[in-house]
């Protein structure tokens, strides 16, 4: 029997019924403008600082370090420009990987034109960053280290906690993207000591179109949104409410009985990622093997095209996707599994799968079903096609 | 009996139900990513297509030449600074008005920080510019000319056919943040000639946290955010997609029945203006007699405090608002009223009240009611109040 099986919960998830109820009322009825003095905008105000709370409560921080953005790269962009524009007397230098979201990779490369030196330090095989070259880049002019806290391809977690701990000895603000861990990994900013982190409701089944970026108390960082005097004066525009107050309840949701949901995801992935391996020759797991997302599953098919296997997947209702979600519709490979070393032709037969809330046994048992029979017509099809003395 | 009446319409609107409607599939249903390949996401980028091609449709422009944003707030930094940015080599020179919202002042404050030269325009006492004073102010370095279609405090509409014609003359880049004029006024980008011109849906019946920036085909800007492809490559992050739907349906409605809703509008505003002036003396109207957005309405009133007008007001049910609603919170009197030449005690004394689509004549009846013995009792308590010989 076919069914609609989505498994790209990393590029954006639903939005839950409980996080759409309590949306619904600010669209229509509780519609003022925070900012303002009358009843309409004062309960507006409330629901945004219980947001601010349920969002603070969740990370470890305090509310009134909790910063409303429009999303996760709005949240990445403030953090590279801002701080280079607020501390650029002090340095012009800025450490970031080579596996980053395009977010936090392309305002490097938009510094880089205007007097700033960045290094992209590489990753390992498994796509970690390496503690002692990360050690070796910095400089006396490095203003920031810009680290992922897990990576939104390949899935695999960074030891945040050690590159805080080294940035703060050498006096550097440490930020985070954080946008596919929150929601999915236990986070506190205060135990880890990070100074910013950026995350995005529409990752954790809240809505799109608002994210947050946490920006520790005393940071020197300059807006990249100039008005009005919302949020702290450091992010103008009107608040907007619904989408902030299903954020509130998302973040909330996803960190209720958390160890047992998370338990079941990853129950599934590797029943997933066992399943392809057993199942399906000439295959390569990206990420590594278990400080991975709960939900990421990454696999490299030799001798086949990504993108061919993605369509014959949609024929059958499931639906993945090939590299990062924001690259999609560019020809060039993955920069990320071009840093953990695959080659070319192999980084384009990649496929992402990964897995969510709603997502069953069933599920997995489909997608094993279907996919050694895909992958073994596209390479029969293939000018690549496996020899007998390959392996 | 008491009534509430809200009056607020420029700070911000509810969502209209038609357009709730139309977005509510895309929260929970069709909540693909519209870059992605499959099924979900290809659905969604339809949809994103058709929005904008509501727009488009609205003023005047072609799809291509639309990009989404989180507001106007983003819209209109995207402009003060990508100009800047793109431009700084041909000149570092910007043109704008000392009656712009926050946003386009503080961009334009922190550009001054930064290497750019900034002219504030003055204004005359109905809020318009003086073309004479704007040619005179162009030099050889300037780059960008920013006026603002409609004032969002005293609702004064500029001439902006023929700053368009000057700047085209110079060959300079014009712009005009239309936050307050979309939806409450015909525009035609190609008709007028601006090179970009800003909105936010949550001005007119659509959702807040989404905005669109019009840029013609060949204008020079950089990106404020940078990171994947989305929005031909100008402006990344998952495309927030049931705000982008319900913009477009919100844009259409706003356009269907356009001078017979406009007209009515501007009866409400005519009774509203000419029985407070029958009533209360010691008025002063604020912002151009006719020239003005159609359910604009702003006085000073003499001896009073505009913070405890509002107060009293809101305890009799009627929402208003002081000053622009991005900077209540604030002391200092409205820029704008100080721009027109009002003192400090009349700018602190003014109430803006906006009408919009749900209001009549029966709470434009029950303002004229209560207003009068407010502002009388508020003038009985004042140490300014008015003496024999004051008129």
């Amino acid at each position: 029997m076919e069914r609609n099986v989505y498994l790209d919960h990393a590029a954006t998830t639903y939005v839950k019924k409980e996080v759409l109820e309590e949306m619904m009322p600010y669209f229509t009825q509780s519609f003022g403008n925070p900012s303002s003095i009358y009843k309409l905008g004062q309960e507006n105000r409330k629901a945004v600082d219980l947001a601010k709370e349920r969002i603070a409560k969740a990370i470890g921080a305090t509310p009134s370090e909790i910063y409303f953005t429009a999303g996760g790269c709005e949240a990445d962009n403030w953090v590279i420009k801002g701080i280079a524009s607020a501390n650029q007397k002090k340095g012009n230098h800025i450490i970031t990987t080579s596996i980053e979201h395009p977010a936090i990779m392309n305002s490097c490369k938009y510094l880089e034109k205007h007097g700033f030196e960045v290094t992209y330090l590489g990753v390992d095989e498994d796509g970690k960053v390496r503690l002692d070259e990360l050690k070796s880049a910095i400089k006396d002019t490095t203003i920031l280290i810009s680290v992922m806290f897990a990576n939104n391809e390949i899935g695999t977690i960074q030891p945040i906690a050690e590159i805080a701990k080294l940035a703060k000895e050498k006096g550097i603000y440490f930020h985070t993207d954080a946008v596919q861990a929150v929601g999915n990994l236990r986070i506190d900013v205060a135990k880890i000591g990070v100074d910013m982190l950026s995350m995005a409701g529409h990752k954790f089944y809240g809505p799109k179109g608002i994210g947050a970026l946490y920006i520790k108390k005393g940071t020197r960082i300059d807006n990249l949104i100039h008005g009005g005097g919302q949020e702290q004066g450091k992010r103008a525009g009107t608040e907007n409410v619904p989408a902030i107050v299903g954020m509130g309840k998302a973040i909330e949701l996803a960190y209720k009985d958390f160890d047992q949901h998370n338990e079941r995801i990853i129950a599934l992935r590797e029943k997933l990622i066992n399943g392809v391996m057993e199942r399906i020759p000439y295959v390569k797991l990206n990420g590594h093997r278990t400080d991975r997302l709960p939900g990421n599953v990454n696999f490299s098919f030799r001798f086949i095209e990504g993108e061919s296997l993605l369509l014959m997947l949609n024929m059958k209702g499931i639906s993945g996707s090939s590299g990062s979600a924001c690259s999609s519709g560019s020809l060039d490979p993955s920069h990320v599994l071009l840093a953990i070393g695959l080659d070319h032709a192999t980084a384009h037969g990649s496929l992402r799968l990964t897995i969510g809330d709603e997502n069953t046994e069933e599920d997995i048992d489909y997608v094993l079903e279907v996919l050694p029979t895909i992958v073994a017509r596209l390479r029969e099809m293939s000018p690549l096609k496996p020899m007998k003395e390959d392996k």
